[in-house]
């Protein structure tokens, strides 16, 4: 297996692109409706552009989708009706952060076009010299992908239904993500009712290690927050879908929706994260705005 | 200053009660409508139990209401019209985890009924041996509050203003409590959708600390989730006061409130804390129950 093809290039999606290309793999991708900064991330990464989806669909020999959550069914949806239009099938992996119930609507499209399906989740930043990216994968057959361990990939089968590793990537999210609204929305009312001060000495008493971790949390999300809106609304569907209550992720999705809408959220990736206090008094300022 | 009232005197009034007791203060304190627990422990902590509310109001000096937070309003309503009545006017210390716009309310009450109100948050466990209680307060006279300092109690003034005091516990108890809620949600989401092992996995490969943490803060809170509910609707609203998300709380009071339903919050805060597996089964079934 020689051929991989990227949906979309975008931070993480062009990372693992190059470390395939890096391990000798024929990266390859189309940029119809893509930003000017994801084209330039797939420039940079060296993929080979095509001009159409259905070039991506007849060339790749697997197809790895990795888009923010919010568009992983509609892409799916182009790539099953490309395979319909080409009669290639590739083996197809969605990557994103999606509910087990999203991921299965997804294999069910793909067995329609008569592919094989694999459920993947990604845990840590984009791949790269000293990161450690986690890809976790699960389904019938997920040999296609494994290959994929020999390529750079740190790869991991955790269970043989499509469902199992975004049902992982939801809990592991949900930690990570979940906490970083959390803290962000307690530190923000704390500025907005003057009493942040007070709250940092009683940090300094007992907990000063977690608050610590959290205030790095909170000038690490903003430029990515816009992203994670979708990401959090899968989350709370997964749990709604196991009896729990939906609330807390949805308000985490309400928290990043609140930083998507300032300034902080136009930041890209490559600038530094913006100091703590700037964080605080944008989303304290955006709140009493929304108010 | 010698008498104190408590209303009343569970697991941290009668705490309260015992170290101003010790450190030779009259503790006053009547049990209408209270659990035989609390009546055991009024009795254990040395409480003068004096027949009625009016009993209280009359012999005090000083009344603290320590009550979980959906009975503070009612308290104080109770209180002031017992003043009324009594013509006695002891100041009034509010120590509950309420919002500061319900803080607000009964300062007013207060006012009205002709006393000083003093805004007070509890943060740590019921003080003793070797605990780290403090007492925050606020308020235009908080004079009375303080010289409990003098009485074994850890008191801070941090503010003018009824409601910063309220303000500073809503946003340490939501650093605390809701992060419990929200490691619990996704731990017993991990054990519903069969990937618990999977995430203590990827927990181990890099915040083995932070998750060690919570685990504990999942076991030691079943006891406690009843009085808690009223607690988180409490910072949900502040939140929303202040133009943030009310969704993030109202799910974690949600959270809570699932516990609550469990045969895991009849225990005591005298038994040992259930196993981590134990609480996630319960609550991963009770959820399914509940779907």
């Amino acid at each position: 297996m020689d051929i991989v093809g990227i949906i979309s290039p975008g931070d993480m999606g062009s990372a693992i692109g190059k470390v395939l290309g890096e391990n000798g793999m024929d990266v390859v991708t189309c940029l119809e409706g893509r930003s000017d900064l994801t084209q330039l991330q797939a420039e940079e990464a060296g993929f080979r552009i095509l001009p159409t989806l259905n070039d991506v669909v007849r060339t790749a020999e697997i197809v790895l989708c990795v888009t923010p959550p919010v568009e992983a069914l509609g892409i799916a949806e182009q790539v099953a009706a490309s395979m319909k239009t080409t009669s290639a099938t590739p083996t197809y992996v969605d990557c994103n952060a999606i509910s087990p119930g999203t991921a299965q609507r997804i294999g069910t499209l793909m067995s329609e076009a008569g592919t094989t399906f694999i459920d993947a989740g990604i845990i840590g930043p984009p791949p790269g010299p000293g990161r450690r990216t986690r890809f976790s994968c699960s389904g019938l057959d997920t040999a296609a992908f494994e290959e994929l361990g020999t390529r750079g990939l740190n790869i991991r089968v955790v269970g043989r239904e499509v469902g199992q590793a975004s049902a992982l990537k939801m809990v592991y999210a949900a930690s990570t993500k979940g906490s970083a609204a959390l803290w962000t929305e307690l530190m923000v009312a704390a500025k907005a009712l003057g009493v942040g001060e007070e709250l940092a000495y009683e940090f300094s008493l007992g907990r000063s290690e977690l608050a610590e971790h959290y205030m790095g949390e909170i000038t690490s999300m903003p430029h990515r927050a816009k992203r994670w809106i979708g990401e959090m609304e899968e989350i709370a569907a997964t749990f709604q879908d196991v009896g729990l209550t939906p609330r807390i992720f949805q308000g985490v999705a309400d928290m990043f929706r609140l930083v998507s809408e300032t300034s902080l959220a136009d930041q890209t990736s490559r600038e530094p994260d913006p100091p703590l206090e700037t964080v605080l008094e944008v989303l304290a300022k955006q709140a009493q705005t929304n108010h």
